[in-house]
């Protein structure tokens, strides 16, 4: 690209040839042509890519969005069924580009004047789908590792002693043993180390067992540790499993905890009548966690951190003395309640996608996403050399193949999945449960059918053949 | 929006009209056309805009486009002279589109196989620019903050008695009083509390004073406190002031720290061989911390956290067993080295674009914003009603404005910076500095001149006396 980088005309031309390729993507992959996945081994693919030499190619721009195009794994293929990563809404990315452009950095108001506007907005709906009351309040923030950690930091603070200010080493959390890997990683981030994270045992349907919560807290508090908060989930990511929530609500009520509800994953189910008593007891949690980048449809990342006493949100990074003394101090100043200083347009994202597609769609893909997985579930009982982890409560089903003659079943289920992926029919993940290593898969692109998993189990078979 | 919400042909026809949209809003800046920011207050912004109620509106997406483009700061106009934001490479934008719509997450290597490729390439170039050995590594996280968090809990990793395991309150960074707030919060995110955060004092350019080192640990140490890291800005956040790198470095080597250097804002200066004297030193940090979406022209937020060992960069989550065990376990599962598990195509964008445009028109910008610094400064010095708060050492510009007969130059400075915001011909910020507050600037369009910057102290004139 040799000439004025900003030349809006270049910009015209190139948005153009961008958005045409972009369009006959979606067209394709609607279509279910070719692969969802071009497998190549990591080194071959590094060295197909030459190193940065600092010259200039006006070519790269389409030869890299081809290559991108070709070599991405691509999650709006009816056959993808991996990870719960979802097919974006074609106009929210349009809202990135729009966000990427303008660059308003949204710490303060006055940098993103309208977008925080639109945060306000987005994050209302949220807690109002939520259950919350009237002055609950939250923020979107970049990723629900980052929300969770954000949550908890509000948790600590709210222990006496004043932890933002004279520190806290001798925290701990009690989460169920299938919690989300990144609720142990903020424990000790917080420096609680492993003595913090307190786990509590499952049932065989892979929910905390809350009746298992008063020995966890004994166990916690026989380390010396005071208790930061409860996290349950909703729903776990392994197995799409559901913690019982008004048991869980209950307990925290009576031992005066803070419950946080990682509802990353599953929160948006609230917005489906009939799937919403899933989440029964959430409107009861101090902090939820909400991935708009999974069951909403947005492109990574955003995730709403809602506190039902919206003044809890500045308690994360209580520097700002006003946070002691004022209700709300600077509602409108987000840059005081989230991790990121300069911040993306996430409300602008959010808020204009759901304004244009309204909740119908969302209710209708939700509930597809719940059919098929309860319709996948059928087929694996069915299916007599196939077993099922567990029945799904959610758009998660986890399974195993176990071919005649039996075998090491874990070795069996790491090399069809191999194969799968070397395959790139479908896109499949594993999950190590207790019971072993099962295949993992996430009902999330509303193309996907019946019929698809069908194949997949005929594909199965076939690489378990082969 | 009714029908199908992934019809490829909507997208093509509505992503046809953002672009042209947005291509006429770059012409339009570029042209100096307008205001750089129309405010509103916060309350009336809010009322402005309808509450979401989950109808769908097919108008919707262009309609607030339009308000989008109207209503948010514009940091292409040549006017924006505020935070330290950039205008974004347009091309980078597009990437930006492309990275939402695939939603390759990222957290593995088959959730983006090329942009994992293009994320090893970016940060390699990084490290070379940085003048890192072989063996340097790192990745790309969304933001300066996270990225400073990330790179001070491998320093805390690196102290005796493995605090990912066994936790750790008593631990302090040793930081410039002139350093980012984000430093101050991450020490206290980590549980150290405010005695956690000793302040190194500056000197009258604002930069760290080496020879005060000493004092300090011995400040630390008297805490009962062990060092986690010596924190350096490179460059500083309120007045753009570079800590001497080389004598920091030396301290930290004869005393065994880990010596870790945010540069955030200035990093990006070492590609310039004019300035890159100012980095010296920087090729001894153990950790940089280096923001594209400041003076790479990148959107925000795409953030290098870069180590000169590059093993290091399994330390900061360091669960995972095989940290301890092997060199450089999985260079492609980028997940097991940042705060995020789904993360965004941070290096596709960043690989594209210096693809594209190569470093040239980049060398050029940095060459403009320092000449563009010093040229303000000169203004500034020769007009009796303006003080410099010290001569600029890089692209950022604090002063006040002195009027006859004296008065309340901090509630002066104050006034005349609301004014301005209401005003919206120009966009400033303002800085509290030890001997009061400052207007503040950062010279980050690459369209900016010498004209702009001679009409904005008209301007400020005009207010003052108004």
């Amino acid at each position: 690209m040799s000439g004025d980088p900003y030349d809006p005309e270049r910009f015209r031309s190139l948005g153009h040839s961008f958005v045409d390729l972009l369009a006959d993507h979606l067209a394709a992959t609607a279509n279910r042509d070719g692969p969802v996945l071009r497998w190549q081994e990591p080194a071959a693919k590094l060295q197909s890519l030459p190193p940065l030499d600092g010259t200039a190619d006006p070519e790269a721009p389409l030869a890299l969005l081809q290559r991108l195009l070709a070599e991405s794994n691509r999650l709006h293929h009816p056959r993808f069924v991996g990870h719960q990563v979802d097919p974006p809404l074609p106009l929210a990315a349009l809202l990135e580009l729009t966000g990427a452009l303008l660059n308003n950095g949204m710490a303060v108001y006055e940098m993103g004047p309208l977008q925080t506007a639109m945060e306000q907005r987005a994050v209302d709906w949220m807690c109002r789908h939520l259950g919350f009351p009237a002055g609950a309040a939250g923020v979107l923030t970049s990723g629900g590792s980052i929300g969770n950690l954000t949550a908890l930091l509000a948790a600590r603070q709210k222990l006496p002693g004043d932890a933002w200010r004279n520190g806290l080493s001798q925290g701990a959390v009690l989460v169920g043993e299938q919690a989300h890997y990144c609720i142990d990683r903020a424990a000790r981030i917080l420096g609680c180390g492993e003595q913090g994270v307190v786990r509590v045992p499952a049932d065989d349907q892979f929910r905390m067992r809350a009746e298992a919560l008063p020995a966890a807290l004994w166990q916690a508090e026989q380390r010396g540790r005071k208790v930061i908060a409860v996290v349950a989930s909703a729903c776990s990511t392994a197995t799409g499993s559901f913690d019982p929530l008004p048991a869980i609500a209950d307990f925290c009520r009576d031992r005066g905890l803070w419950l946080h509800v990682d509802g990353a994953h599953g929160a948006s189910y609230c917005l489906s009548p009939k799937h919403r008593h899933l989440l029964a007891g959430i409107e009861r949690a101090d902090s939820v966690v909400w991935d708009a980048h999974k069951l909403l449809l947005m492109p990574a990342l955003v995730t709403g951190v809602l506190f039902r006493d919206g003044r809890e949100s500045y308690a994360p990074f209580a520097q700002e003395a006003g946070y002691l003394f004022a209700q709300d101090p600077r509602p409108h100043d987000r840059g005081l309640r989230t991790l990121e200083c300069t911040k993306r347009a996430l409300g602008a994202m959010l808020y204009t996608s759901l304004r244009a597609v309204g909740e119908a769609p969302l209710v209708a893909f939700l509930d597809h996403s719940m059919a098929l997985g309860a319709a996948f579930a059928d087929l694996l009982q069915g299916a007599p050399d196939f077993e099922l982890a567990c029945r799904p409560q959610a758009n998660i089903v986890c399974f195993r193949h176990r071919p005649e003659g039996g075998g090491d079943l874990d070795a069996h289920q790491r090399a069809l999945r191999q194969r799968l992926l070397q395959d790139g029919r479908f896109y499949v993940v594993q999950a190590a449960l207790p019971q072993g290593v099962f295949l993992r898969t996430t009902l999330i692109n509303p193309r996907t059918n019946v019929a698809d998993l069908q194949d997949l189990l005929a594909v199965i078979r076939e690489l378990a053949a082969g």
